[in-house]
Order: structure tokens, then sequence, then C-alpha cells
């Protein structure tokens, strides 16, 4: 099999529709009517001082309004008429030779579903234009913190904006609340992803054998979501980590490229996910490399694979994310503990926060046009301070239209294991024999993309979890196992 | 076959080397001698605002003097001792939770071959230890102009660097004159990153089918690197052009995304050059994508590859590059002469600077650790002017250890044929009618990467080039064509 799907023709109008409900927002936050937003694409980037240009990502606010994938340009909607304008970059007469047609403004008006384009520089006469009022117009910017980077987004800048009025504080709490809740047609966009991800995945379980690199799980996955899903880019940077490596959260960038060889009896972590039409995905599977699950690695499989389950069961609109957290911790406790691992009682260690030196990251996150996507912590809403807690990337309740990913974790980390086996408080709590056995063995996560619905929830991702599922993929079954060859 | 190739082993003296050669080399250049020179490794950068971190390549001066593949290193060679420092980042406790396990100093010592290594927080104070003369030390920093993107590089900045002097002229000039002469343990990098990609060129070549989209030849070439090379970087973004897009030179960019669906009678220019610990490799390959040329594609297609083959021929030190264009341009004009496509004598077509109109481009470029290498125009080199020739990313004479690409091109591009049609003194050379046959035909472009040897010159490169070899290989024979299967 190549593949059974094949990548969708996105309608524009996703972008449209996210414009209207961003109008629809902004209008009732607003006392005064006429006033034109304003958003700003991001520019392609040379690698240093070089030619040589790094392949261009849009900005996500700037995709999500206009789902523009050239560029160099900006935005605008007019609240009190709801007009959209695109202003394109002018490009030179070269650029016909290098880089490709010269493409007509009425091209991308059709293209991107927009009342009207112009050039960037004429953005301030455009401005004036449009605005009825008298003094200066006045333009909402995009600016506002990250709560996972903690880096501020850059509002727009371009010659003449000294001559309008600029509001920095108004458009980014709303733009990002917006982004939280997903329409249907963006759920279709990140169902593609999750589709084609699920898929590439399996290809890549069918295809591990001891003896390869990490490396290559990710290129088979590159591959088969690009070749077969056309997603040119990923949400992220796969996470290929075998044996220990499998214990370090972030494992794959340039100074741990996934570049080890595995061997018979490591376990395989995967996370990586494909970026669609700038929607993303983010799976994370678990298996042995070599296709049997042994005893000890099932049982910290199932720790975790019960703790996901239990999660996508309990989820629906209204029940808090920290709770959700919560619950999954305390599922691991009671498997490690059933296991032997750890002693005692499990109320006591979730006083301690013990579940934070088994997985020291968050539940799971918003997902959309970024992989951590925003909202996560809107005004009001706050981080909590305690181990684990907060690393949650949200503290939200769960609303319907909500995708948020699942990922439960168990880690041995010796960084953690050790001082809290040291601590006082929770040294009483491990059985240091068995904990011994694991202090190769890494870790496992299992991360689904999930879908708060009216009453429950839908996990968008489709891989096999179980670990008899797993063996028989593995050992060449079709997936879904049901399905006739 | 998956592939006969396995991604070697590089050692990093390779690093030791360069550093040696500019020790050397600055060594000649000064007066004074006691004084370190600096260079400051590159950064991750994040994704607009979010905590999307790109995929880190290092900055390529400093990946050649240290082959250094994380981030937020600095680097100082002593003059007078020779000594090499490295200045590794000081990492947080947490980092071993996230990112990995954090590395020893001596860890990087060892790996880098270099003296000494340090944080860099400790800069100043190493530099002043360092120092044996009186007053400030005294920092050569690298600061100059990219000849291709008219870039500057940036100088190393940090705290406490205004306790040293600084000197910002010396360094980039003699640093890049470093880089344009090969070691031999380059030159065993940019042959495997030749092998690799060219073993996948004829992958890609093999499973070409009409139908398809382009961008899925990028991803059979991706994957093809990666798997079997242990490529995770490309020299430069994948142009896959196929029909009228193969006359936009660089195709592929975000904004032309390799997404076209290609037919029955195309021709495909495929440019892909996968990257081996920093080094490059720079191919382009093109042919029908049905398998078999048509008379009007092999006419093209022989004019462009006898214009490769004499450039490689004529090629040996003291060799001009600027004579190396005019006359792969000459060979090409004199094949569509002889096509009937153009009429006239082809002395004046080259006084009329006839080639442009059909090759606008350089006819190659130095080759490295960069796809457009520096010291193309080294102080005293001048830029020709004239159209075509002021493309050129060097007018240099040839020297014995240059690696360079020679890629002759002839393409149907209207912005450059209707003017030259209607240009006075050169609309009497185009015959209209065969012009006109050629309207949707894109271009051909050949290129390969060639070493100058002691006496002549070296093809790194190893792909089918005659239209039979081509034909024989798409129709599944091996390559090279007397192999045993
Ligand atoms: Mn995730
Ligand atoms: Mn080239």
């Amino acid at each position: 099999m190549a593949s059974s799907l094949k990548p969708p023709e996105v309608p524009l109008e996703l972008h449209a529709i996210n414009r209207e409900k961003l109008l629809n927002s902004f209008r009732q936050h607003l006392t005064e009517t006429s006033c034109p937003l304003h958003g700003f694409g991001g520019e392609e980037k040379n690698r240093y001082c070089t030619d040589h240009i790094e392949l261009f990502r849009q900005e996500s606010y700037f995709a999500y309004l206009f789902g523009v994938r050239e560029p160099g340009f900006y935005g605008a909607i007019d609240i009190a008429t709801g007009k959209s304008i695109l202003f394109a970059p002018r490009l030179p007469s070269e650029y016909a030779v290098w880089l490709g047609e010269i493409k007509p403004l009425s091209y991308f008006q059709e293209r991107y579903k927009v009342s009207t384009v112009y050039y960037t520089d004429e953005i301030v006469g455009v401005l004036y234009d449009q605005y009825k009022g008298s003094g200066k117009p006045l333009l909402f910017l995009l600016h506002g913190i990250n709560t996972d980077s903690n880096i501020f987004s850059k509002p727009a800048e371009f010659e003449g904006i000294e001559k309008c009025k600029t509001e920095l504080n108004m458009l980014h709490p709303v733009l990002s609340e917006c982004r939280v809740l997903k329409s249907d047609l963006e759920l279709a966009v990140i169902q593609f992803a999750n589709d084609i991800s699920s898929e590439a995945h399996v290809e890549v379980m069918r295809n591990t054998r001891v003896g390869m690199k990490e490396y290559q799980l990710e290129s088979m996955f590159l591959h088969h979501t690009y070749m077969y899903g056309g997603c040119r880019h990923c949400s992220y940077t796969c996470i290929c980590a075998t044996g220990e490596n499998s214990a370090v959260l972030h494992y794959g960038h340039a100074a741990a490229p996934n570049d080890r060889t595995f061997e018979e009896g490591d376990m395989a972590l995967l996370d990586m996910g494909a970026e669609y039409h700038f929607y993303g995905s983010d799976i994370t599977c678990s298996f042995p490399v070599n296709g049997k699950f042994t005893s000890d690695q099932k049982f910290i499989y199932n720790a975790v694979l019960e703790a996901h389950n239990a999660v996508i069961n309990a989820m629906k609109p209204g029940v808090s994310w920290v709770d959700m957290h919560k619950l999954a911790e305390k599922i691991i406790l009671e498997s490690l503990k059933k296991g032997s691992a750890i002693v005692g009682n499990v109320e006591d260690m979730m006083v301690e926060r013990l579940g934070a030196a088994f997985m020291p990251h968050g539940l799971g996150h918003f997902l959309g046009i970024d992989t951590h996507d925003p909202g996560g912590y809107s005004k009001g809403t706050e981080r909590p301070k305690e181990p684990g807690l907060k690393s949650l990337r949200t503290s939200r309740e769960l609303c319907e239209g909500m995708v948020i990913t699942v990922e439960p974790g168990c880690y041995f980390i010796d960084a953690l294991l050790v001082p809290a086996m040291e601590n006082a408080k929770t040294s009483k709590f491990f059985n240091r024999e068995v904990i011994g056995r694991f202090k190769d063995f890494g870790g496992v996560r299992i991360e689904s993309d999930v879908l708060v619905t009216s009453n429950g929830s839908k996990n968008m991702t489709n891989v096999p979890r179980e670990t008899w599922e797993i063996e028989a993929v593995m050992a060449g079954a079709p997936w879904p196992l049901n399905q006739k060859i």
C-alpha cells in the first residue's frame, strides 16, 4: 500500500469565516465603530549573511485570517464595513525570470476571497480612503505575549504608519480567543493532517527494524506525509527517540539529532506530526523496536495508555484541564504502585506532586495553526505553580470546538528521580529495586489529538494503541486490523 | 536497490586543518602577533512569537572553523600560540529533562579537537588570560559583505566585548579566501554529498510517472538522501519544475511550491542537492517525464549538454570563469542556430550578448559549506556589467582545489525573449516560427559539481547525462549502465 489518502482541496472560505468570527467578536468589544484592523504576514529570511533563503512559512495569526502562502503581505479588515483588504508586495520585473510569474492583484483577490487587493506601498492611502471619520484612522495592531514562548508578537510596521493612530492591546486577546474554538472547515483540515500522519506512523512502525538509525524513522514519516499527503512542513521537528533518549522530552533538535542506532530491546518514542495548509497534527506512538513488548515495557506502556484512554473518556465541555492532568497522573501512579515501582498511598503521592517526577510535562495543549496553539492562558486564567501542573500550557475548562492533545507520559529521568528519591517527603514512595530496573528504560508517551464535542470528545488520531494491536501491525497486519487486504 | 552507500564518519580533524589554514594565512597578513581571533556561531530561532523552534543549522564560517553542530557557541583562535578555544553555553538544569544530557566541556573539547573549552560567560576573562601583551586584547571579528546576497555578516557580540579592542576588516576576506580552496578532507565530504545526491536523482528519475505532482519528486529525493545518506538538510530548497515552470530559475519556493501536476510531453528540471556534515552538493537533471525525448526536447537538451561537457573539458587552473561562461553561451547559440531557432553570425550574437536571452544566469558558482560559497569576488576582482555575465557569482581564474558548479541552461522566458525579439539590435537573430514552437517548453539546465585539479578538472557528480542514458535508466536499467544487477 502506498496510501489510501490524497491531499484535499481546502476551500479558502475557511479564512473568510475566520475573519467573520474576528469581526463579530471585535465588534462586541468596541465602543468606536469605524476603524480597520491590521495584520502583517511574515517575510522570507536569509540564512545568516548568505543568499540561502529559508523555506517561508506564514506567520500563524496572519495565516489564520488570510491563508496567504506568499511572503511580504499585509492585511486589514474594516470593522465598520467588514471589508477585507490584502496588500501584496510590488515585485520587480526580474522576479518573472528568477521566481515566477508576477501575478495580477486580481489573482490574490480571487484566491484569498478578500474584498480588494492593493500593493503594500499603497497602505496609508488606502486606509485614509477607507476611513470615513475625521482625524487619523485607528489601527488595531497585533501585539501580545505568547504564553508558551514568552515572546511578544511584533506589531506591523510600514512606511507612513505614523499617519495613523495605533492601538496595541485589543487585537491579540480577541484574535487568540477566536483561534481557540475551531470551525468545521478548520476541523476538516486538522482531520486530514491527523489522517495522513496516523497512516505515516503506522507505515514507520511497520518498517522499523533493529539496527536502524532513529533518523531513518523520521525520513520515512516525512516522506509518507509529503509524498502522499502533500505536507511540505511538519508541525515541529520530529522526535525519534529510542532507548534512553525516549526520556528526553524534546529530543531530535540539532544538538540531539535523532542519530542513535537502536538495538534489540529498545523502546521507540516517536512524536511526529505533519502540517497541511497551515494546520497541524501532533501524534506520539511508543513501541518496542523489535515488535514485541517485554513485560516491563507492557507494564509502563499500559500505565500510560490507561491514563490516555481515561482522559479521553472523561473529556467534555466544562471539565477542567487541570483535573484531567491530575486524573492522568493518578492513573499512572496507581499503575506504578500495582507494579510495585512505588509504594504507599496514592492520595499522599498526589499531595506531594509525585506524578511530576514521572511526567514533568503538561497533559496536553491546544492544537491548530501552531502546534502549541495560543489562548491557553486567556485573561483571568492563571498558571498553576505546582510541579507538573506549572508545565500545563492551559488550565482552562474545556469547551466544544477545542482541539487539544492528550499526551500522558511516564519517563525514568535521573535528573528528576534522584532528587525525588532523596527528598524527605517523597523518598518513602520509591521501591529502589524496581525503579533500578528501569534505569535505562527511557520513557513512554502516547499522544492523540482530541476534539471536544457537545457532550464528550472525539479522538482525531487513528493509530494502533493496544499492545496487541501494535504487535499485530508490526508483524504485518493491516491497519485498522479488521480491514480486508 | 535501497542504496549502495552509507553515511561516512567525518574526521573532525577536517576543521582543525581549516583552522590551521586560517592561522597560516592570517599570520602572513599580520604585523602584530599576539591577538586572538573570534568567531561566533548561530543561535536557534523561534518562528515568530511562538515556541516553535526552527531546526538549527550552524552559521557557515563558524561551521568551517569548528564544525560545531550545537547552537549558542563562540570560538576563538589565538594567533600567537595557535590555540583554539570554544565557548559553550552554560545550560540550565532543566535542559537535561527537556533537551538532553548536559555534556561536560571535555566532551566538546574531544569531539571538536580544540585546545580548550570554557563557558560563554567566561569569554572576557579567558581572553585576558590568554593575552600576554599590555592594554586590551585585540579581537578580529567577522564582518564583511556576502557578494551574492549583499548582506553583511554580523560581528560577534557578547557581554564585556567593550573591554577588548576589535578589528572588523581583516578576518572576513582572509577566511573567505581560505574557504575557496578545498582540502582533501573537505573534498571527501563534498564527494559523499554528491554520491548520495546523484543516486537520489537516479532514483527519482526512475520513479517519475506522468500524472504525479512535482513535490512528489522532491519528497523522493529528500527521503533517499536522508534515509540512506543521513542528510538532514538540503543545500537549498528543491527546485522541481515541470513544463513551463522549468523556465523559472528559482522555482520551488513558498509562492511557487512545486505543486503542479505534470503531463505527458513535459520536461522536468530538477535542481536538488543534499548537504552532509555542512558541505553541500548542487545537481540539476533535466529529462522528459514520460521517459522518451522528443526531437525538440533532444535539440535543446543536447545544446546544453554540449556546453556542459565542453566547459568541463576546458577547465583547468588559470582559465578565466568569464571565458567559460562565454564558451557555454557560444556553444548553445551555435546549436540553436543549427536547429534554425536563431539565424546569423554567432560572433555578432555574442557581441550583442544574445546568450543572456536564453541563459540569464551565470555558468556556475563555488560550492562548499554554502551552496553559493563565498570568495567569488575577492578584493580586486570585478563583477562584469554585461547581461548574463553580471549574474556570474565569480569572475575569477580557476585554481586547483576550487569546487565550482557547471550549470549551463537554455530557457524560453517570455520576459526576456519578447524584448530581445523587439530590440533593434537583436531582433534579426530570431526565427520566430521556430522560437514559437518552444513557447511553453520551459527550459533545460544541466548542472554538475566540478573540482579543478592540477591539470584539468574532475566531475564529482555521477548521473545519466546522455539522452540515451537517461532513457535507459528511466526504462529500468541500472546506473551506471554497465553495472551488473
Ligand atoms: Mn504535543
Ligand atoms: Mn547551482
